[in-house]
């Protein structure tokens, strides 16, 4: 930059004197420069700038149990005031402008301060198909972005497919903290149409509200951040996971029942291991929706509870039939009597107290 | 930008005269900012800016039943009058000017008013490998796209898979309301070649029509926008489905029936299980081209069905052993006898009723 | 742009004269304003601009028979002459000039006219990682650009896997009509080491032709676009269907033929619901390579034989058990004697009209 | 810059002679390019620039033990002094000022001294939603961007799924050698929140080191690097695959030793082939979790267990049948009594044998 | 650049005043063409640019063997000598400039000559994340780039799981034949840490060579290319198939022969056809490793011969049964006593003559 100084040495041999030159130098600086050096600083007059932001959800879909992901399209719309582009405005046109996606990015980069959001549990870049900047003539600035994100959060399966889960966004200013730049008055909206979101799941809650969050690591002083959270609590419609998959696999340790009231040894047996394979494959399907959890959800534990039934269940013949092996009436014998009701009992017992235990924890 | 001014003032102390410098601003001011200043705003001289939209389409593919999503490969020409740009058309080139792709993106971005246009149902940015825009001697502008973009709508599968579907677009302006931007005269064509659509998809009907979307939440007044919907009503073809799917799976239940007319207790229960498992290959398979919807469609009702029929097949295979035990004309009693008839028959009646039910509903 | 002119209001009142300021419009108007009034309209002296295309096909990989889609890595080569670009260059430099990439993309979006090209039957936008674009002393331009896109034509399966399929790439002007531009002299080329396809498909016939394409809904008059059709027409080498899936169909469909040499009629019925079951399993191994279609392929039909022969194996096997129940000599009844022989025959008859009826059809 | 000569017209007719217009051109002209040759050298005065590096992890998610790949959500932050940068900013501004995104592009890509770092382990570019350049007055520069990348590392298998892995993220500079850059007090740090992440895994230890590279093929002498090598040392949580895979295949080997307690040699030989049947199954499912891998990791080795404890069964069961064959008591000879304790004996040594095996290496 | 003071002077001498020269300087400035005149020939002194080539591979993975492709993480340095751009550097700074990613990008397209390199056998695009030009002193240039790009070569399954594979990359200039771009010196080496690729594959050799390429269907006489081909001849290391897949269908062809030494024939077809079914699991997982190839692989025909020993030992267990039928005994006769021997003997017979024949072809 100090190259301009060099440019005026050179001149002041030429017949321009050197207060045209340092003019002229000013106005290359201004004309080059100035982009990048003006509008890098916050409108800051009195306390941080205040920016409100609303979120209009167009739909939450391809909500993913295996990756603990969703896709959100919506609306955000940034709106803050900026009294330096007021004056300005006023002077030269009237009513509100609006610059539109490369316009609009123009602007942003070259004329006005614009922060950077960040969207804390997004999932790779988002895309942002429109966006538009409209300045008002009281220096209002609207920023209006539709966006399509990948979003993350905690998902608890423990009572999977009775579970409940919070589809949320977060966000903060990437660079300026909390003295700097605060949010303020959040909403959240469904818009209508969200058909396939609300046909899977029914929203119970829809809040927006303001955190704080710290970062001590960061090595300056300014560590507090502003951020708006939004959240949809909602319950999974279980209609699918009941009839396409505890339908059939309730069907299946019924099935194994009969077991007890079949005579011949060789059936029972036969039976026992083809409802094992069919245990099998439920397994290897509910592998397919769920991540690998190290604990146990609740669809999990009546495949396992299944397992150990069907397996019991061989095994009890096979006592049973060692102990009153070539009888003839050996169905009549007083264990199998017994295990006929035992079993469906122990199994009905042990699917209350377990959907007891999930629902409570 | 006042910026400007300060350098008058510096200039005025220099060797030029006051009137050099504003002109030399203005100059400057003119070269700079003019692209961000001027065009911003709609030709609005009496009314809104009339926009006609035609949509061409090449191809509806990818029709995703999961995601409940289809891609769309076709063309949208928006065309309306910018007055503005007539009269200096006229004074220095005659005829059409062409602008195509990245001079047109140039174009719209600096030297003309140009609305950007949303894509409600998308999901996810479109790609657009081409794009012009005509500027005629009238000042009357049509700006033409390829495009291929992954859209979205509400699906019901109630009836899957005799399913009639809609596939539809809509399209608003971004930023301007129907006050500013109201669409016209939209007409929607499929062009000739989408073999590989109506291959699998029997058109009913394709309209275009304009509404009003009221957005109640937004912070301005003017919250009314023209919306342009296109739609193709369409019934699936289902000889797929029909002979992939439900013939296999009508003849396994056909299957079961046998059930009934074999002698031997062991063959008959074993029968009845592999059957079991075939079922539930079928219930897999119709998870993996349908949602995990709340609902039963057609085709897992038919799924559950067979569960029933062959879960009670055994049963009663059973009972009647119980009954009937050790006899050798075990088969002959009577209540395997109207089994035989009973079952197939409840079945068929059910099949009946359903297909009513569903059609109707 | 009549900014300008009022610049020129103003000047007069300044010190600057009123030529001067001509000249200083024009100037402006030059630099801002001729790359993009400028180089729009096509080089029509006498008739049409005649471009030239040529295809070299490196490989078509990616051969989806689901998606009906195919990829094509290749080169196009579209060259044309503009009488505007000769005169300039004969003077300042001497034989032909290169402009490779970023250099091609400015040179056409700032310098010359340069139409752009539409691939008709892509899907999604196509991959350039390489373009030229050499212009001759003598004004022909030379358009070379590598690339990769996603092609799709109407397939059809009715004959898979003995079918023949053909691969196209269909190209037009995306905005000039055939009176302003017409294609010429298409060729299409095969690099060597295209082994990758040449290894699974027999090429039967290559060849490149224009036609005429009519787009009446258009509103412009001028609604005939010149099309360049490359074809390839290929036929599937069948070794891995051959052996991969119909040789195991086959041997399972041979072997339920066996149930009539079998005495015992739980083996019997034990043998028919496992054939069934395989029966299945190749029912959806065939549903993952195929789409959807509503009418049935050559490979669908016989497991759909399959099908019906196991299932009426089992029905005859059924009902042959009924009336010949306990006898000893069950199975050396006269009517399994005859389906021993009826079975096959008629199988094997089936086959070879089937066979017939999808090669002539 | 067509300003540029629209100063010279205006200067014209002000006090500038015409040579001092030309000189004007050639000093603009100079202007133009010289942020090209500035600023390409680094702040070299005694020794190299020292960058210190933070790494503060969001995220590590999409654990692909196929691909052998995991995904990092985090943020870099990269921090040095150039002392050109100290003087001009202490002139003309105060404080910190902040650039972001596209500013911060531009600023890096045309005025300032900016090093590439590369992710030596990354596989594919990264993202970067967002990334800020702070200027300090004292010259001090802190670039800071929120990344998704994709990282790879060697990944040993052996003891899954009680393995334990190092996720790692390495970057050098990509220009400069450790005589111009090297990197200083690196930092790393897990945000709070990465649950989906703490959940499947335990970490054991994160550490942050600087290393040097070789690289002795490069043609220039300068062959070392500077490396920071961030790592996550974490053991599995294998809930799932203890309860959803192993436990599974345990009953299953289980329920094979189950042959010898069973009289009838068509149901015990039955049971051989259907379990058999069940071990391919989970022989598929784990080629789907893990990479093809030369050597056998703990899971595949059950499952050869698996395989040949049931082979053996059905072996030993065929050689006790053919050596009893057709004794009423076949069940009661010598063999089968010793072999119903043999079998689970030699199969729990190998589990525990297994197990120290695959520990101790 | 210095272009300009020449016209300039020229001028001087001609009939246009100073005036017109500074108007006619403007004039070009303002054409700012000039980057697209210069530097667009490459620096042919004497015979064509010598370029030489090195391959630094980080990484060869994702090896797919159902498309035939493969990615590399690598570095490609190229390296040549523009006299050009020699003089200038001597004169204004010392030692090696470096000019990283977009620096790069903007001075290889407008301020010096730089030919287009062309991966022959790339899929799609490569990516690029981080480049860099150095220019030494003088006048040599080093161009290096990391790249991630996906590669297909024409890969032989014949031998499968037990072949060898070539991974190469062959580069040639986009547009510059070898009368003005020839390759030179290309070497090629391996970075350490590659042990997921070292892992799976033996390399065999590697090895770089210029070759020559002829294209005889391009119109321009120019029509040899030179080529440079890097290999990587690899041998697979077959742990997994050889235990996961081969051991298995091994164990299960073995468990077929079983079928001789079994007296109950019922029990005898049952085992038949379930290990009908495991082959069939088998044949489809092996249709997920592999491309759809019109001839056999070494496992493909192991699969097969397994479907064929299979099924003739159900058509041999048939015949014994219906030539020895109701005999208590017929397990002893003598066909089935030289079954049990023919059967493994020819099958390791079969073996091992295809094991000879897949290696020696």
């Amino acid at each position: 930059m100090n190259k301009n100084f060099n440019i005026c040495f050179l001149l002041k041999k030429g017949s321009m004197g050197i207060k045209s030159c340092v003019t002229l130098i000013i106005l290359l600086f201004a004309l080059k420069s100035f982009s990048f050096n003006e509008n890098l600083t916050p409108p800051v007059s009195n306390g941080p700038v205040k920016v409100s932001v609303d979120l209009h959800i167009n739909k939450v879909y391809n909500i993913n149990t295996v990756d603990e992901t969703y896709q959100i399209d919506g609306y955000l719309e940034y709106s803050w005031v900026d009294e330096r582009l007021k004056s300005v405005d006023e002077d030269s046109l009237q009513g509100i402008r609006v610059y539109e996606n490369d316009r609009a990015k123009e602007l942003f980069n070259t004329k006005m301060w614009f922060p950077a959001f960040e969207l804390i549990n997004v999932q790779g870049e988002s895309q942002i198909p429109n966006m538009s900047i409209e300045i008002h003539p009281n220096g209002k600035i609207i920023y209006d972005e539709r966006f399509f994100g990948t979003f993350s959060t905690y998902m608890n399966f423990r009572d999977f497919p009775f579970d409940s889960q919070q589809f949320s966004i977060q966000i903060e200013s990437f660079s300026y903290n909390k003295r700097q730049l605060v949010f303020t008055n959040p909403q959240i909206f469904l818009e209508e149409g969200s058909n396939s979101f609300t046909e899977k799941w029914q929203i119970k809650n829809m809040k927006a509200s303001i955190t704080e969050q710290l970062y001590p690591q960061k090595d300056s002083m300014d560590d507090v951040y502003s951020r708006v959270v939004f959240e949809i609590d909602s319950k999974r419609l279980t209609g699918y996971y009941l009839w396409q998959v505890l339908f059939p696999l309730f069907i299946i340790i019924m099935a194994s029942f009969v077991l007890f009231w079949i005579k011949d040894f060789g059936t029972q047996i036969g039976i026992g291991f083809t409802l094992m394979l069919t245990v099998v494959a439920f397994n290897f399907y509910s592998a397919s929706i769920l991540p690998k959890l190290p604990y146990q959800t609740f669809i999990e534990t009546i495949i396992i509870v299944g397992y150990v039934f069907i397996f019991m269940g061989i095994i009890a013949v096979i006592i049973n039939h060692r102990l009153n092996g070539n009888k003839d009436n050996s169905e009549n014998n007083k264990l199998t009597k017994i295990l006929r009701y035992v079993f469906p009992f122990t199994f009905f017992t042990a699917l209350i107290v377990l959907f007891f235990l999930f629902k409570v924890s």
